[in-house]
């Protein structure tokens, strides 16, 4: 199904609303949702609002929790997120380090007490569109083995930077520790593939290529390189917010519906106009992307990408011709439209 | 050959000061230099003095130069190192954001017109001292190809964290965003042997096993996460910190003598003793590394790793029962010792 991504984002919205956030609360979590299936990363999108609504059923959501800052220093805060929505704990954390980092040229903001958030990418490009540069981390749930150890111990940590650019669009990304997904085990199981080397060890911490071995663990990217990232992310994250570590954090994640995920987030932006000025900042950012689109092409190879471009080409074409949801996502959505009397036609794309 | 760390750190800033550094610069350079070779990566140590003098001779690296801050708000400073030797420059960085960290909590500083300066963990390590978190990052020359390039078109440039724990020793990393050290390709081809998968394409872009492959590029460490790291730190930088950016720099790297390397570094420090406090800042890192340590083994596997404890066994070894010195770091630095008649038996260690 193709949807007019203002009308979708308003419908998604409206839904939030009947699930009982306030108009605020439910602008931020539609507006991060829908961010993230127009980039492309559908799974984080609005295909979760489903399972967030549970949640909040359930009690492992507050709808009506409002972030509260905690300690706040000259370049820095730590932020309270009650177990709100996690849009609207994410918000809070991005929106007060822009606010430290028009002030200082620099921030930190933790956040914990948070809840599954989408990706960090949707807070990230908060902070390009005021034009300052960001890294976004989060914690989450042990899946991923380290060196020499049999199961899980640490989370495959998602890391995030964006920057902005000058007449080129921002250059971003956003990275899983791991190897691979999790997402994509389930669904080489489902297809009936063997998975590639490197992906997996299986109970005893074995190398495996079997996507059916019992109590797997994923395996870092470049295996210590991986583990080292997700370990920064564990202290920058749960560690310096105050929040949950490591097993602390729920570990049936969003499948456990009663019982709050306590993730947390970092935040550290830079106002690249207070530390260089903007102007020179986006020439010299359009400098290196210019020089690296300019290199010589591998054979077979039309184009060198410099990190972003894939989701802002996907955004742009949402954006000027409608945003394609999955099947899922529409029955997912569906559902939850039918319980509250609205119709997902009513955001269908008409050209 | 073993040295006793403080008579040879003595004797590597007496060499220093013969090639013209002062008094303060020829501490901290001998200071950082010894330091690496203590936590084992004696590719970066006092193995560099030799062409860090050859440098100063040949004019690409001014002895008296005093890095000079050149931008500075609340809580981030540029520094201009006008191409000071490596260490200079890099402890002008780390000093200067620990003192704004001190104020503000958090602190970025940016240095351009770096040289060669070791390896970001020792400058990291001087931010733990000072019971703060750090981020480090350089750029250097274009040596590593992106997807789709037939040839180099970023630096393998390093990324590095270090965190302090309580009665833990402090948690740190330093890896190049290669899959391997451009050393490691040189070394398999004095040594007869193909390459892994993975570690570099040839002159065409094509992946290949032979070290010997004309014009290679090394190839991102995780494919397009260790690219998109690399961007990260070319942004970080070279970009935000006013310097030199990809091809800017000197492609000839140290081997080019009369000309400046013209390097850019970063640093990012977290006083955790603001943010969080430094007791509890402390017992959460214990907390981590004892949940990591005591996690299942894998069968052949003794123990569970957190980064940082390969390098700090190393250097405590060091400190205890001397230092074990490779023989072309011998022969360098006896080479120095020669020109400035001094005696490296002087440093050996008497046990």
């Amino acid at each position: 199904m193709k949807v007019k991504p203002e009308t979708y984002q308003q419908l998604i919205q409206t839904i939030c609303r009947k699930a009982g956030l306030d108009e605020e609360d439910a602008r931020a979590t539609a507006g991060i949702l829908v961010r993230n299936d127009m980039l492309g990363v559908q799974t984080h999108g609005t295909y979760q609002l489903l399972t967030y609504i549970h949640k909040i059923k359930a009690g492992g959501i507050d709808p009506h929790a409002k972030p509260e800052v905690t300690a706040e220093g000259p370049a820095y805060a730590r932020i309270d997120a009650k177990h709100a929505i996690g849009p609207v704990g994410g918000m809070a954390g991005i929106r007060k380090a822009i606010e430290i980092a028009r002030k200082c040229g620099v921030s930190y903001v933790g956040v914990y007490n948070g809840s599954h958030y989408g990706t960090n990418t949707a807070y990230a490009l908060e902070a390009v569109k005021e034009n300052m540069g960001v890294l976004v981390m989060s914690n989450t749930i042990k899946l991923m083995a380290a060196p020499g150890s049999k199961g899980p111990v640490i989370g495959n940590s998602p890391f995030c930077f964006a920057f902005p650019a000058g007449k080129h669009r921002a250059a971003f990304f956003d990275i899983a520790t791991s190897t691979a997904a999790y997402t994509r085990i389930l669904r080489a199981r489902d297809d009936g593939e063997k998975l590639p080397d490197g992906w997996i060890v299986d109970g005893n911490g074995r190398p495996t290529n079997d996507p059916h071995a019992e109590a797997f663990s994923l395996v870092p990217f470049g295996g210590h390189k991986g583990y080292g990232i997700a370990f920064l992310i564990e202290a920058m994250t749960g560690i310096l917010s105050g929040g949950a570590i490591l097993g602390e954090v729920e570990q049936d994640g969003n499948r456990n519906l009663p019982n709050p995920y306590c993730v947390s987030h970092a935040f550290v932006v830079f106002d690249v106009s207070s530390i260089l000025g903007r102007e020179r900042f986006g020439e010299r950012m359009d400098q290196a992307i210019d020089e690296i689109h300019d290199s010589p092409k591998a054979s077979g190879s039309s184009r060198i990408m410099v990190p972003g471009e894939i989701e802002m080409d996907k955004y742009k074409e949402a954006e000027k011709n409608g945003l394609v949801l999955a099947d899922d996502i529409v029955e997912r959505v569906g559902k939850l439209c039918a319980e509250y009397e609205l119709d997902i036609q009513s955001a269908a794309y008409v050209p």
